[in-house]
């Protein structure tokens, strides 16, 4: 006991604030224990917790679920519309969006915004006005792209002729799809409906997609986790950083498109288009990772979180073991870096499908693979990798194929659990672009934000109410 | 004094072993100093060195040339023939190698290989004996590839019909020449020369060479700079690693290439060539380097390193202030892995042009942005951040234009100082190729060196000799 008596005493206060007064007056080192109680201090939801917390069921289900995500292996196998992928689409007038389902009246700015430049590159209306009376008419349905195997970033708007990729997790034979990246400037996705967009979406349909599907069928497959593993290794993480992982591709699609027989000016004009768009692997990106997740969702009891996804108002998250239902709360804001002239009143809540990519283990989960990424949302290396061993701390484990060379090679924290979330109040973080509100303005910056925290709570007391009677809470 | 009286001593010993005899058997705890006498305990070099150190000339010389140095502005001109590139060789029958200047008996097989294979393909001689003996004549002139203004990895071969890249430093006007990268395997830098090579070499010089002149007259110019930072950033450290250089190329190149009026198949082999070969930017990046290097060449009294170069036996330097002068020394062992099959005694001495990487600022030095290459050369990526941290200690600066994620951005050391490097025992790190002592076998290994100590201690006693008189030891 002699030397602990020897030293100056730190004490670190546990209890109310006033118990540390009479140290404070006698010239002693305090700290305030910086604790919050579990579960937002919901006492049913830290029962829940509570019960699920070491559950057999729940670890050996997280076990199989966890499995198989670390098995899926993603790989890019065509091209087709989305009415040719999606079933559903050929039965009735469907546009998918981003995020958790939300009505047209709650959409914000840039989904509306989209879905009206849907319509018209639909063609089902002539004009702004027509196609919104078609919505409010309810002839139009609109569905989270999630609800259909797809994926897409920001609005995340997928229409029936816009094309698509098309991902098959050859372990499980499942297929995922998302839509194509636009580039940067006046898109879609931010909510932009002008002409310029809607032929440059023409222009994906006709041109582009086909002479893509060509290289795809010459390539025979692409596997995409090899791809993404080696972007990981060039700075790129592969959600807000895609630049390594475009110029991958490109070399592999260049030999294929060569050798696929198309017209010499339709070979400038795609590679123009992708060697001009450093976010062009994005989307490929985001379908890969939703392949990797739908492999380990429907597992009953997993606490494994299976989607993560945002619809510019909610966020929303599933987890394996209660299946298809979302638990929402309304999405934090994010901590950014603005482009000249544009500030946080001006910028939509946090939107798109492309937080799948931090629930595959990649994104702001990788982030200490990619530094120059920090510094275009606003921290420095140190906070890269310091987040990347966060993440830890709520992940089911590491995933093997995604490596991070400045953790020294050490596996990407992969599979988020949402009981180590509401217990450890840490929240998973994610890489973000910031779209303005208004529809059609665009990116106005890019940032860091966070998962909300009821999401979480709520997903845990649902998954308790699974367990067998009597064993909940 | 009493706190450190109180506190169990801690002594360095800083002289003879027997000093620190008493204190051990009192149980002290004594560390000796780590130490030997700057330039290598040579007295009069140590004279030398303290002549040179803080001297006034010195320190200003090293701004200028340093200045000139970090204000070039290496860019991608022209493709040409060796031959209208380099004027000597119109006058005469000239081939250029790796290194400091070596008799042909003296040189290592590979090297050797390599000439007889330049000799066959100039079509100098109909087979090995006869372009052996078209050298022991002295009919064929071996040079330094640095005697004019070019550069070239491993065995360094360029003769006159071979293709080079042109690169001009926009500051001065100045170029700087390289050969273009084979790819791996079968290759002339690793003194194979069968007919595989050779014909190689043919398709290189008539469809290659060709087709990337006109791609590069389409580009204009390209900046080497700004592409070698990003780069940077994506894992190369444009010596051993030029992954992501050479995708940043293919994306410039594409769009050249496919608007060059060029026949389809002669697009789809070279760039099947390209692509297919991680390492095509080497080259690019070496000339880049000499390009820079060259500008802070000939700066009386500079100690600044201007050239670092190995032709398979010795290791030679140049200094800014002694022009011309190689300084050599036998070659530093290679520290790292072998392939399969192959070992140390297999291996060549340090070959080849490439350390002008690590004279300008990159390469080894800035190891911290490729910890990929830290594990292929038997590291981890601490070693190669305390690689880069360490040849700050010998450097004149850093170089704003080359940027270290990993060190939070902080710039690489750049700019050998030869004072430095003698007095303080550090020597430069190189990232380096191993190639098997037979001609021909090719690459074993790959690890990294260093630069030899005598190399240094000789330049600073001869730069010291430049002193005004009564100035010099």
């Amino acid at each position: 006991m002699n030397p602990l008596f020897q030293q100056p005493l730190k004490v670190v206060n546990a209890g109310l604030a006033g118990f540390a007064e009479n140290l404070k007056q006698a010239q002693g080192d305090v700290i305030p224990l910086q604790w919050q109680p579990p579960a937002m201090g919901n006492i049913q939801a830290g029962l829940d917790l509570a019960a699920l917390i070491a559950h057999p069921l729940v670890e050996q289900a997280n076990q199989i679920a966890f499995e198989r995500y670390l098995s899926a292996q993603p790989v890019l196998v065509d091209v087709m519309s989305a009415a040719e992928a999606i079933t559903a689409m050929q039965q009735r007038k469907l546009i998918l969006h981003s995020g958790p389902p939300i009505a047209w009246p709650e959409m914000c700015g840039p989904v509306q915004g989209a879905i009206i430049g849907a319509i018209l590159f639909e063609g089902w209306a002539a004009d702004h006005q027509a196609a919104e009376r078609l919505v409010l008419d309810g002839q139009v349905d609109l569905e989270p792209c999630h609800h259909h195997q797809a994926v897409g970033p920001m609005a995340g708007i997928i229409s029936p002729s816009m094309p698509v990729w098309v991902i098959e997790n050859k372990t499980n034979g499942q297929r995922a799809f998302s839509n194509f990246n636009e580039g940067l400037g006046k898109v879609l996705r931010f909510g932009a409906n002008n002409d310029e967009v809607l032929q440059r979406l023409h222009w994906m349909k006709q041109e582009l997609a086909p002479a893509l599907k060509q290289a795809v069928r010459q390539l025979g497959e692409l596997e995409l986790k090899p791809l993404m593993a080696q972007a990981l290794h060039m700075g790129d993480e592969v959600h807000n950083r895609n630049a390594a992982a475009t110029g991958l591709l490109i070399k592999r699609l260049i030999p294929a498109l060569l050798s696929s027989q198309l017209p010499l000016e339709t070979l400038q004009r795609v590679m123009a288009f992708i060697t001009g768009n450093d976010h062009f692997f994005l989307n490929l990106s985001m379908a890969a990772c939703k392949a990797m997740m739908d492999a380990a969702a429907n597992v009953p009891y997993s606490s494994m979180v299976t989607v993560m996804a945002r619809n510019g108002v909610n966020f929303g998250i599933r987890l394996s073991g209660t299946g298809e239902h979302w638990f929402q709360a309304p999405a934090n804001a994010v901590e950014g870096l603005f482009f000249p002239g544009f500030g946080v009143d001006d910028a939509a809540a946090d939107l798109g499908d492309s937080a799948i990519t931090e629930t595959a283990g990649v994104g702001g989960f990788a982030m200490a693979s990619s530094p120059a990424i920090v510094k275009f949302v606003g921290g420095t290396p140190a906070d890269a990798t310091n987040n990347s061993r966060r993440m830890q701390a709520i992940s089911l484990g590491g995933n093997p194929a995604f490596t991070l060379p400045a953790l020294n090679f050490a596996p990407t924290a992969a599979g988020i659990d949402a009981r180590k979330v509401a217990d450890r109040q840490i929240l998973p973080v994610i890489n973000t672009g910031i779209a303005h509100k208004q529809a059609g303005v665009g990116q106005i910056g890019a940032g860091i934000t966070t998962a909300p925290m009821p999401c979480f709570v709520d997903a845990i007391s649902a998954l308790a109410k699974t367990l067998p009677a009597g064993e909940s809470a």
